[in-house]
């Protein structure tokens, strides 16, 4: 069997440790009493756990049985039997379970949401039998009652799912996140076409409800917040991981989770997804953060480049920095219901071709947002997809110079009941007003 | 953007912080000194890495060449253009790079490996065009220049790939691993035949080599010297959660990395893959320590179900161990060059039903262990797979009886050149001899 299990380091106790370990009670007491009373106040913002996002409920069990329903339509309207997914983010959209549950490995586990003979969705979960009691303690959210569909380790899970399912012909829809051998065993399992889910499934996800958008509202303030906070404690001199693990500790004090940023200070951030090199900031270089943290299960991706109000950034460092708010500006522009999402992506880049910094940005405008900090649809060149209410993407235009300097500018927005575009900072100021104030 | 950068918590600078900052110095070398005078030699061991294995050395390049060579001659044969990886485990088979070195987005980076007109390999890396630069430096071995193929954002990787590679018909292998919209995209550009990689490029990685079986050998010693370590440290009392602990810092002494034990007192072991309640050790429990590490890449597998010489194990849970005890001997006379997978299983089953235990052996006998922990072929009821030279499997038979107990005993072994059977352990005692000597 295999485990993966991490844990902190502790000493191992021996005898001599033994002897120790009342001496380490007293110094700790000592150090505990005098920090108290010495320093009193310097630590109490390490327990003060934001209050932010604290009236933001996570999705509830009305959201979750209407997905299913939506998803029930959509294939009944395509003539399909079943959906098919592996844990992962859809699982958790539908379901209310993810990879984070259920660690993926060879044998499958899987989540079916399949018609009735009434036309309504049947929740099953496909889990390996000798591991049934812990799949039933899974969250699976559910009209009815779910079934679990238990293969023993002789036996073809494929098989016994479709078997289960009565499904003998007809065509199933997977989930294109599903790894290949999955796929693979469905279609060597059945008469029965296993087809890529289609956009009509695909685009019951990418449309946020009201509850969506408000969780990925307060994530992204948070995120923000937090950049703020930090930006306000930087030093020149400062390390890159230092910088890092301040943000991961803000991020955590917003009452977020699994947050982290990339931390690139000067000509690191040239390359957009550098891993940097643990440079200090000198006072010619800007700083960039690029943040993601989750509420409720949900993501935010917020960009700031700054500099210090002591820092001295060379003057056409500062003009690319204008030339990218302006091109993020230009695009919120362009973006609103009805719009075509290259024709956004193209909005930022003519913006900065004004300025001759087109060739240097070399990445699409941006992405869709919510239980994936990366989501479909794209804003992108080549594409042509139709923006609609609902739909969440990044702003977040860069220019990119190898060697010398590297800017971005990232927030995130949403295309409101009206079809116009809102920023999801917009609560707590929106995008960037200058360098030194992100 | 995304990021995800973890790091340990510091706290914020601010200005009663830093008036702290002195005294803190003070205090910590007086702490550090009382430590040192008054303890010494009770923190050395933390400082020795074992150097159990520290002479047995990764794979080298030639190595790396030879599987390519052998990958050239499988496409060759079945009449194939090219073999196509996403990062994981068999991009670092074939290429040495895998996915921790670099992270599966909605963008593809693949291993291509094709054949030049001298029917030799060809390594390219299919990389978006903005993250070329992090792509080339990724440690890719290949006996010529290898070939990136960059893709702009607002191009079809897929079309871009094979257009590159002069692929317009013929047959393409892919990973079986990757994901489906992987597969989706190269099938969408092309009139090729996009199949997944059969038996006989699978073959290549199943059957190790001596320099594999060298590293898996001293892994699997290493861990089991761990657990043993463990053993003796245990006491009537301790958490699941302080046990596991104790067993991630034996594992990472003995210079294995990513190491970690499924750690399961008394009746939390009933369930195989049980994620335990951190429980206390009592005198009539078992504690159940399936430990997995790697070395050089390669991962070690081993269980132990154990007890304490002050333990107190109920007579019919010695029995059990007993029966799994005698099943795990039985697979090891059954399992050898020729023989056929299903029958090992059934070798360890048969032994299990003399004493009745056969409904309670719920999972198969056994797994592949290399690069992954869990790779083909299996030990498993149901398979026709015939063993090989240089196969290597797990060896883990288990009884489990949900509220009440649960055993396994596990050691991985390997095919050696005569077609014989030897464990992994073999050079420190090999299977577990009692409860009390594991």
């Amino acid at each position: 069997m295999d485990s993966k299990y991490t844990a902190s380091p502790i000493y191992f106790p021996s005898e001599r440790r033994r002897r120790c370990n009342s001496l380490w009670v007293v110094l700790f007491s000592f150090v505990v009493l005098v920090i108290y009373y010495g320093c009193s106040g310097s630590l109490v913002h390490l327990s003060q756990v934001s209050t932010h996002c604290s009236n933001v409920p996570p999705i509830d069990s009305v959201e979750y049985l209407a997905r299913q329903t939506s998803l029930a339509k959509a294939l009944q309207s395509a003539g399909a039997l079943a959906y098919i997914a592996e844990p992962g983010a859809n699982t958790q959209y539908f379901a209310g379970f993810s990879n984070t549950h259920w660690r993926l490995s060879e044998r499958p586990l899987l989540l079916v949401i399949s018609l009735n003979s009434n036309g309504e969705s049947q929740v099953s979960i496909v889990t390996p039998k000798f591991e049934a009691t812990r799949a039933k303690s899974l969250p699976v959210y559910s009209n009815s009652t779910v079934s679990y569909i238990e293969w023993p380790e002789e036996v073809n899970p494929y098989t016994a799912t479709l078997s289960h399912l009565g499904i003998t012909e007809g065509i199933v829809f997977i989930d294109s996140a599903v790894r290949k051998f999955i796929a693979d065993g469905l279609e060597q399992a059945s008469n029965s076409e296993i087809l890529s889910a289609p956009a009509e499934i695909k685009e019951i996800r990418e449309r946020k409800s009201k509850a969506e958008i408000d969780i990925l509202k307060c994530a992204n303030e948070a995120t923000l917040l937090a950049i703020r906070q930090v930006h306000k404690k930087l030093h020149i001199g400062i390390r890159e991981s230092q910088a890092r693990s301040l943000m991961s500790e803000a991020l955590q004090t917003m009452g977020l989770r699994d947050g982290g940023c990339l931390t690139l200070f000067g000509e690191n951030a040239a390359l957009p997804h550098g891993s940097g090199t643990d440079r200090s900031l000198q006072a010619s270089d800007f700083a960039l953060f690029d943040c993601t943290a989750s509420l409720h299960g949900y993501y935010s991706d917020v960009t700031r480049t700054v500099a210090l109000h002591e820092s001295h950034i060379p003057s056409d460092h500062l003009q690319i920095w204008r030339s990218v708010h302006k091109a993020q500006h230009a695009a919120s522009l362009a973006a609103k219901a009805g719009a075509i999402t290259a024709d956004v992506d193209a909005a930022a880049r003519s913006s900065l071709k004004k300025d001759e910094l087109d060739p240097y940005f070399t990445h699409r405008l941006g992405h869709g947002i919510g239980i994936e900090v990366h989501e479909q649809p794209y804003l992108l060149g080549g594409t042509n997809d139709t923006i609609k209410t609902g739909h969440t993407f990044s702003n977040e235009p860069g220019v990119y110079i190898e060697g010398k300097v590297g800017v971005r500018l990232e927030d995130c927005f949403y295309i409101d009941e009206d079809g116009k575009y809102s920023f999801f900072t917009q609560g707590v100021g929106g995008p960037s007003e200058a360098p030194t104030f992100p």
